[in-house]
């Protein structure tokens, strides 16, 4: 299976779980982009990175782990600060080189304890702070 | 200014394009990853690459172009199929290093024909087709 053959595919169609993992496109460094929003509201919170074996595991306990590129390990994602992300449905896109993360975020994505990480609004004319972070 | 000087400003700050633009983190190739998503009903439609000159052009003319990798040339989506993106707004993320575009998408997103690009749902037991390609 590659993600070029699944593009006739009729809805319905399934396939092995392991072979979709395998034939994603990792990057030079074993890596894919993995986009999080909130399964009921639609927002987008954060984008981040995952491995293989962070898809495993995500998959595995039903809650989202990515790769930190900054600290090159794997990143539970609310390990410390308890703003876990509860996957509810992974999705992979066309090509097989970006993913969605449906998920159930506890607390604040963003690690300014904004509600998500895209807060800063760009246009023509100006950027601009639209968010301010959650109060406790 | 730097991205990390922004986690402590109030909401309503502003800053100038440029210098958000300049500012941001592009990878060794000098793109910076875009999420789409519909304005209006928040489907996450599709990811794809953009450089400093595709943001700044997207600003300007209200349309979204990316860079495309696989044909190292800018690519105006919709040029060809008329299924173009009308920006409404540009967001940067915490750490400048993500953009979200939200869109206005002129018919399907995806070049398979279905609204997004996300049509293929992966689970621990299997990987399932979920959406057909639209009908005119």
């Amino acid at each position: 299976m590659n993600y070029k053959d699944l593009e006739k595919q009729d809805k319905g169609s399934v396939f092995d779980t392991n072979d979709a993992i395998a034939n994603l496109t990792f990057n030079d460094v074993g890596l894919i982009p993995a986009i999080a929003q909130q399964h009921d509201t639609g927002e987008v919170l954060m984008m981040a990175w995952m491995n293989k074996l962070s898809i495993e595991e995500t998959l595995r306990t039903g809650q989202v782990c990515y790769w930190s590129r900054s600290r090159q390990s794997y990143w539970r994602k609310g390990e410390s600060s308890g703003h876990v992300q509860l996957l509810r449905e992974m999705r992979a896109d066309c090509d097989g080189d970006t993913l969605l993360l449906l998920v159930d975020q506890q607390g604040p994505a963003c690690h300014t304890n904004r509600k998500n990480c895209f807060y800063i609004s760009i246009d023509k004319a100006q950027a601009t702070i639209i968010a301010e972070p959650e109060t406790e």
